[in-house]
Formats: structure tokens, C-alpha cells, sequence
């Protein structure tokens, strides 16, 4: 079975963007390793929302050659042929992909309602979330309301230089 | 200057109580050593439904000889001689109290709606989450909607056998 990986930088109060959708708030942070925290992912998952913010921010965070699903009913997917649009179904989608030989990974890059509709759906391995020194007072949350309540086993943390703080998590079923 | 300390349990996605203000999420961990933390507390501040709850809970959560601060416009004075009711000018009340002499210090104990308007009028040093590995999906939110951007300073981490990560930020002013 290959890992989902929710993994998302957040503020304190559990924002995952700012109340403009800006993110100036996550301090850089020169000891983050990306490449080894994603070493294994060939696989990304995107709410609509957050792929537009991702085009939006320019060079993707994910490897080129890895696949990426939008999950969208209203993107087109003619004017999107770098990506496979996924319309309906969303959960048995990713319950196949999980089920697909490998060990390679799958990154639940955000948004919150996707990770709604997947944690409600059972498709969500690990919860690793980056807490930033900051409190947002609003924004997108990290979870998007009337989610089911889930309980989390704690695998790891790591404190970096930058006062951020890496949580990993793995869903308790 | 007495610290103002904003001390709280939360869960993974932000939230202080579950959505019918429960608890029962909290894991019970024994290696939480509450005297020392609250050592020095002799001021505790609550909001009026944060009040309620700790009245439901009974045994207080502070020391018994703690002067006790409830911030309310509704209720009466009289039906709780045990504790302070301020019905306004609390921010003025709270600078008045961290300006005493002396090293005690002050518990802001709950709720988000009375942490949002002492971090709106610079009245908060520490905020202080111990964050528990459980995510809520909905109830009380850990600061009110709303409040203002505020830079934190990571100053301690801790992590229990429980799961809990305990986290202490200075606010950066």
C-alpha cells in the first residue's frame, strides 16, 4: 500500500494560507530538506484551489516528472494537459492509487476540503504538518470544517533553526 | 512586568474544545508536571464560557489561593463572590495587573474570544500550546476569528510519551 502524505506548513491557530491566500508567513528556512522529505513521492494530490494557487506561485514544489491529479468539477480538462483532471469518484481514485504496486508516495499537497473528503474517505496515511511562529487570525484552515474527528499517533518532530516545527503523524484507523 | 501566559491544550487543526465543548480528547499523561508549569501563577483570566466550563469541570484547574479574573458583561457579580467579574475596560485591567510588582504570573486560561482581544491590545507575553494528536474537524477555536497577525518566537518544545507536543512561543512585539 503506498503512503498519503498530507504534508502542509501551518500557522499556530491552524491556517494553511493567510486570510489573502499569502503564505510571506512561513519563514525560509535553509535546513528544510524537501528533497529528502519528498524523496519517494511520484504521485501529487491537488484540490482546485490549491492548484491554482501552485500555478500561480510559478516553479512547482514537486518533482517534474511526478503525476499529478486536481481534484475539480469545473476545471476543463482540455486547458489542463499537464495534469489528470478527476471530476467525480475522488476517493475510489485515490484509494487505486494507493493500491498500485511500489513503494513510491503520494503528497496530499492541500487544500483543506480535499483533505476533508479524503480523511472522511479513509485514503490519508500520514498527517505531517510544519507549524510556523505565527498566528494568522484567519485565512484558509488546515482542515476544512465538519470533518470527522481522527485520531493521530505521533511518529516524529523536529524543531528547526527558524522556530519552525515538523510533526509527523500517522492516522489511526 | 508580571508574564501573561496563554496556556492551552489544542488539537492538531486549531481547536481548545471538540464541538459540543468537550475534552475527552485530551490524553490523560502522567509526565505532565502542571505544578511546576504553573508554579508561579497567582492571576488566572478566563472568559465567561471558559468560566462555565471550568465550573462544570469543578476541582479548579489553578491553586486555590489564585486571584481569579472573569471577563463578562452579563454576569452578576454578586452570584460569584469567589472570583473578580470585570465587565469592562479589559484591557486597561489586564496592563494594570501585568504592571504589579512582583514575578507572579498570569494564566490567561481560555477562551479564544478574551486571548483574541489581549493579543489586539498587547497584553499577551507567552502563548503556550500543547497540542494533542487527535484532529477535532470543528468546535472552539483556539484564537477567535479575526484577530490580528501576530510573530511568535519558538522558546522551548517538548514532547510527551502521549503524544503531545508541548510548545512555548514569546509574542514578538
Amino acid at each position: 500500500m503506498r503512503l498519503v502524505r498530507y504534508n502542509v506548513a501551518a500557522s499556530l491557530d491552524g491556517y494553511v494560507a493567510g486570510p489573502h491566500r499569502n503564505f510571506d508567513w512561513i519563514p525560509d528556512d535553509p535546513t528544510v530538506d524537501f528533497a529528502r522529505i519528498f524523496a519517494k513521492v511520484d504521485t501529487v494530490l491537488l484540490g482546485r484551489k490549491s492548484y491554482e494557487v501552485a500555478l500561480d506561485l510559478g516553479e512547482p514544489a514537486w518533482s517534474a516528472d511526478a503525476r499529478v491529479f486536481v481534484f475539480s468539477s469545473t476545471l476543463r480538462p482540455e486547458n489542463h494537459p499537464d495534469v489528470t483532471v478527476v471530476a467525480d469518484h475522488a476517493v475510489e481514485r485515490v484509494r487505486a492509487l494507493r493500491e498500485e504496486p511500489g513503494d513510491g508516495e503520494i503528497w496530499l499537497f492541500g487544500g483543506g476540503e480535499l483533505f476533508r473528503t479524503m480523511l472522511a474517505g479513509g485514503q490519508v496515511d500520514r498527517v505531517e504538518v510544519t507549524i510556523a511562529p505565527v498566528l494568522l487570525g484567519g485565512g484558509t484552515p488546515l482542515l476544512a470544517p465538519r470533518a470527522p474527528q481522527t485520531q493521530l499517533a505521533l511518529v516524529d518532530s523536529h524543531r528547526y533553526p527558524s522556530g519552525l516545527v515538523g510533526l509527523t503523524y500517522a492516522v489511526v484507523r
